[in-house]
């Protein structure tokens, strides 16, 4: 059986901003056949589409951090698919499956991708693209692992109505701590405020002076800094932070495209309140994957946490999706459909 | 008894690098039937010169990490003296203690004050001032509890010739490290190599880039680097850390004088690489002074490791000893002996 797949490429390395016309759609013809024994073609249904990926595009790879995506090659993401060919004795056709795929609709998984079965346990499989895949894994470690947010404590989520910080957030109010999001609009604040039950939130585009701001929303000082943003957000975070408080580096959306300012934490602070900052990746956390399972399909399934997803529709519409993340354009996680169940 | 008390305090906030003519000589009666029931009166002996003194002596203590001195006010300082008074009787005239002092000849210890009886266990007098005291708890410390270095790891020390910095590269050594230290001339660099035991060491104010400088030192990159310095070091160092590296922080010389630029290290490595940066103080880690003196004894007592004291005479040559630790003038511990033994 052959397949016509296509899929979104970049057209060139991305130093800045991206823009629809860094992309491009390629076609080519797939056929299981041509492929080393025991591969599997999937047709994509959902994909992710996340911030992270725009430093595999930058043409410098320098600083170690990640390895530049050629241009031209397909862009991996995680998703979820329908098997059409098996070479695998493993799976069938029709299986579900959740993984590595890429942004196509197609996708060939050779021996050793990553990817499993997927059983959707009574949820939308949206939903297994990011509450219950690496958004929340990222969302839980790095709250409970990384942040080691305790019962009572106050926890700064920043782009907190994003697909990683509306998990934190939530599994944070679960966990009884009083917690403070940030974000860019007046809808994403009362989003926070009504829909996600955080104690508090506010559009730091409306705040000249951030310091004080969080001095503001915690009087008490923060506990818990989950960074999504880097810049002057957390400069303003660690101004702000408790003796023996935690910042959990998840992302730094504010420098992805070189436009803001790196963030210059003041390391007396650090040292006199004895901070700790610490950088991740949800892959590491594979140890807590059961604990995480479980406690999302319970709020999940209880109604007490809401999985906020922002689903375009059609391959086509990747490029704008992603383009979107770095205006703020996404409520949730950010996700495009390829093909319908 | 009456006794005429010379003490040094500041004559004005300190905002930017000190100067000698910041502070002065003031002479107070002192009589411990004037003092609280149950106070001692100390000879200092030996008292302990360290940058992070300067902090409290700056006007500004909105930073809520410290407290600012007024000024006029007896510095306090890690010490060891001898008592001449005592109306507690559990010391009596002529023991030895060590504890928190001051910039005086004498000291009044009222009750609850911060002092212990002393052992010198064999050991000159001073080393209970630096490498038996708190400098060595903060190497120790910071090198195995924060930066959990283990054998076989490569360890980067910044001022590594100054009082903290020359017992952690020791400790890192006879843990089974690779250490490299950094000071600022060349004198520092050749006694790390030749006396302290480094396996490198480099002048960092012949280098005009630092990241390329570290990436010669440490072709495999850095797993634990100790800071006491901040800045553009601390950027280098992110720059060439492993995955899980970490960073130990200890002191920021560099912008303590507010002279030197704040670190902006990239967010992207520190997520990317995983890489925890945490602030931390020596009096934290009491938990582990017995683990670190039984080590620092053995060490010392074998004369595998080598404690570097930097010592000055008398009470007047303070200002200048604590002036000059900003310029780079000691080598070891920068102690200042108040009177004969």
């Amino acid at each position: 059986m052959e397949l016509t797949n296509r899929t979104i490429v970049t057209r060139n390395y991305i130093d800045g901003a991206p823009k629809e016309s860094d992309f491009e759609v390629r076609s080519r013809v797939v056929s299981l056949s041509r492929e080393p024994a025991g591969s599997v073609i999937v047709r994509s249904l959902y994909v992710s589409i996340d911030p992270y990926q725009l430093t595999r595009m930058k043409s410098d790879s320098s600083s170690q951090s990640y390895s530049s995506l050629a241009t031209g090659i397909e862009v991996d993401c995680y998703g979820v698919g329908k098997v059409v060919a098996s070479g695998d004795p493993e799976f069938e056709e029709g299986d579900l499956v959740g993984g590595l795929l890429a942004w196509g609709e197609y996708c060939v998984l050779k021996p050793g991708a990553m990817f499993r079965k997927l059983d959707p346990m009574g949820f939308p499989l949206s939903h297994h693209v990011g509450a219950l895949a690496f958004s929340g894994l990222t969302a839980y470690a790095g709250l409970f692992e990384v942040g080691k947010a305790k019962k009572g404590e106050k926890v700064f989520v920043s782009a907190a109505s994003g697909s990683v910080g509306h998990l934190v957030g939530q599994f944070a109010k679960l966990h009884g701590c009083y917690v403070v999001g940030s974000a860019g609009s007046k809808a994403k604040v009362e989003l926070m405020k009504e829909k996600l039950g955080f104690d508090d939130a506010f559009n730091y585009k409306e705040e000249p002076d951030l310091k004080a701001t969080l001095k503001k929303y915690f009087p008490e000082g923060i506990d818990v800094y989950f960074d999504n943003v880097g810049g002057e957000m957390l400069e303003a975070a660690v101004d702000n932070m408790n003796a023996f408080g935690r910042v959990a580096v998840c992302g730094v959306i504010s420098e992805y495209t070189g436009k803001g300012r790196k963030a210059a934490p003041d390391m007396m602070d650090v040292i006199f309140r004895r901070i700790t900052i610490r950088g991740f990746l949800a892959a590491d956390f594979m140890c807590v994957f059961p604990d995480f399972m479980s406690a999302a399909c319970e709020h999940l399934g209880s109604g007490k946490m809401v999985s906020l997803e922002d689903i375009s529709i059609g391959l086509d519409s990747i490029p704008s999706a992603f383009v979107g993340l770095f205006d703020g354009g996404n409520l949730g996680k950010k996700i495009v459909q390829i093909a319908a169940e």
